[in-house]
């Protein structure tokens, strides 16, 4: 199909288009004339997916674009491709972990305790052990850092949405979908999981304060 | 305290924090000479707040001042005050949303159909509702309409975080620190499902895929 067909079916500007084959997002399409490129259904099926990664996971442009390399990288077993794609969903948290303070001591201990006692095969150099550690060391330094008293509920409500996780992901038959279903699963799933959060917050918010407090 | 005591217990550079009293995110110090500013245990606080929401929440600059003025809007009734701090921490979804596709139809339908069976008090022009419905249909969008089954087992996961998390606002006696809470659970609590979301996948992953997969 021609770049005018394909904008139509996925609702992105023909300009939005260009810019993505300009940063590497979208393979160019075939030239079937000198200036005439032709597209196909995988075109297609990327462009939804850039979409969705920007529209929905928010991330930016060089984030997608390494995203995209790691699913096209056939070279990795799918093992270590599962790996290298979940660490580049972990959001970068500043240098809130780097910080050698009290707050960053404890954090460290906490988590360890965690990982313990959850029995989690998880490495201390894995992202998102620094995230956590960083989350709750922030905590601890604006005076909330009795919210850590929630870990373990967290951990067990996390333990469930990665079990469902990996059971829809595991259901793909090729590499490529595995992938796929990861890092769409991880930033998709993050914001689902995000909104159902803030609904279910207004709904026990509602019972708990509106009785108390009528308008 | 002078301002370079102050930079020196929160690790915040002086000019960082002149910046942030320009942007109006932290108020100006007492002058006690003209040229002498002191502040106080309230600046310190304020200014670890917003180190929190920069540095784990990831909120711009502007967000952030959004949030503080929400924080010291002393007019409305605690109730309101839970609901405005909340509806600014739900992260904007570009236009996904207001598409009127299929996808968009079908997305609008299954989120209906979860707040009447969870029996949810919340209202259709909620924005996580729309965030919800902006996620679903996305996932449609690129081919991975399916992932929408996990909605139960997340919304099932999500009920008893929140559930903690109100427990932990209403502890709070007074009505700053109950929004404070709220702000800084909302915006560290998601980054701490999420950190904690992809320690158990790796967890989950290592004993699903690495025994197919040995290296």
């Amino acid at each position: 199909m021609r770049i005018g067909e394909l904008s139509r079916r996925t609702g992105v500007p023909v300009p939005t288009i260009k810019y993505y084959v300009r940063e590497g997002l979208l393979p160019a399409g075939e030239l079937s004339s000198p200036n005439q490129a032709s597209y196909d259904e995988g075109h297609e099926r990327r462009l939804r997916l850039v979409r969705a990664l920007l529209e929905v996971g928010g991330l930016s442009v060089a984030a997608i674009g390494d995203v995209l390399t790691a699913i096209d990288d056939k070279e990795q077993p799918v093992h270590k491709l599962l790996g290298t794609a979940a660490r580049r969903m972990v959001p970068e948290y500043g240098d809130a972990a780097g910080q050698d303070d009290a707050e960053a001591v404890l954090a460290r201990e906490k988590v360890a305790r965690l990982i313990e006692a959850r029995g989690w095969h998880v490495g201390p150099g894995n992202k998102a052990v620094g995230a956590l550690e960083a989350a709750l060391a922030s905590l601890a330094r604006v005076g909330h850092g009795s919210f850590a008293e929630l870990l373990d509920d967290y951990a067990e409500a996390a333990e469930q949405v990665a079990r469902v996780d990996l059971e829809y992901t595991a259901r793909r038959v090729d590499r490529e979908g595995l992938v796929e279903a990861v890092v769409v699963g991880t930033v998709v799933g993050d914001a689902m999981f995000a909104a159902l959060r803030r609904m279910a917050q207004v709904d026990a918010s509602s019972r708990i304060f509106a009785q108390e407090l009528p308008e």
